[in-house]
């Protein structure tokens, strides 16, 4: 049985998740993760036949604050605005106190600046939330892609 | 008034229906199903002109499970994965005993073994919903897809 | 603190919005604004440089009824059907009494009458809601386009 108030909070998390990356707020959105966090970018072709390939790997807090920074600092390319629609949230109770996985489908649709909005990514989140002093923190962020294949250089989060 | 419990049960069979058909665990899927079930899918351009064409028929559980069976056994085209997002989901009740109306928009990807992700369909879902010992099981599954126009082969279910 | 009633009054304002304009019931759609509503679609662009230009504004009901009551009359191009994915809700009390601010994500796709699905706009719902009488009501709808260059004619409400 999940407390409704930790639910509430591991939503809320979610939907701020994807806000905070569209309104280009990321350091912000770098308080959603504990510091010893894992953030991994797989592709679903590699979960399925099981190889061990990633797109992405920060293994603590401080190689997303490094991948932040120099995006904020070198990105010269591929400049557009993202929307997240993140949905089919399920979430699961953990051994672990205070602990829950969370499931959810997204779609990333980017904006360049010519105009064009077009679907950017399909995938999901395996997440493992912690609840510390009543907030909600990202321990970890798996995010299966539909595709290897992303079209652009993958620069902002997903 | 729908009970909390009724509610939650709702919403995370509508999640999970989606979540088990991108994993493809479409047995599983098909336990979400009364044995007495109606699973159609009906062009909008129809319903919206009153005409009686449906595009898929299953006027029981048995159907349903001759065409996973038969997915499973002879799919050799369009192979791909699923991406459902499942949104806007509105939950009713109905003058019979535990039973109620749920409707929702979905927008469902594929992506190819080429790597590409694209919009496969777009729709509604209107569904009937009983509780049964504490599950919920879909009694009516209504599909309007947006259009007829599917542009490949209607393998997996929508 | 939002009082459950009232979040859950949003919410089913929020989808039934995209549902009611889905289902070509634009003349129930008119019922969720208050009278003195603001209703705007802004681009992103504008947003972000702080550039005034709007795509659309009406600054009350009657003008909202206005568009709607021409759009019966006098539409016969970019027949189609629309649909919206909602998602990424999230509501905030507002320091007036029963007022909440609301933000939302959206994409919707169009169906033209030849058959294709495709994407036609995404980007976010800024809203204003008032509870009166036990009833969620739109007080302001700022819509932020996140391209100005919306493919095309601009008939239905977003």
């Amino acid at each position: 049985m999940i407390p409704p108030r930790h639910r509430e909070a591991i939503n809320d998390l979610l939907l701020d998740y994807g806000a905070l990356i569209d309104g280009d707020k990321l350091e912000q959105w770098l308080d959603f993760f504990t510091d010893d966090c894992l953030y991994k970018i797989v592709p679903r072709e590699n979960v399925v036949q099981n190889l061990p390939g990633v797109i992405v790997l920060c293994e603590n807090k401080n190689m997303l604050i490094d991948r932040i920074v120099s995006y904020r600092e070198a990105n010269e390319y591929n400049l557009h605005y993202d929307r997240h629609i993140i949905s089919n949230i399920r979430i699961r109770d953990l051994p672990e106190r205070d602990a829950y996985a969370a499931e959810a489908s997204y779609a990333v649709y980017q904006t360049n600046m010519d105009g064009e909005s077009r679907l950017f990514s399909v995938g999901e989140y395996r997440d493992k939330i912690l609840i510390q002093n009543g907030a909600a923190k990202i321990k970890e962020k798996v995010i299966i892609v539909d595709t290897y294949s992303i079209p652009t250089l993958l620069a902002t989060p997903l």
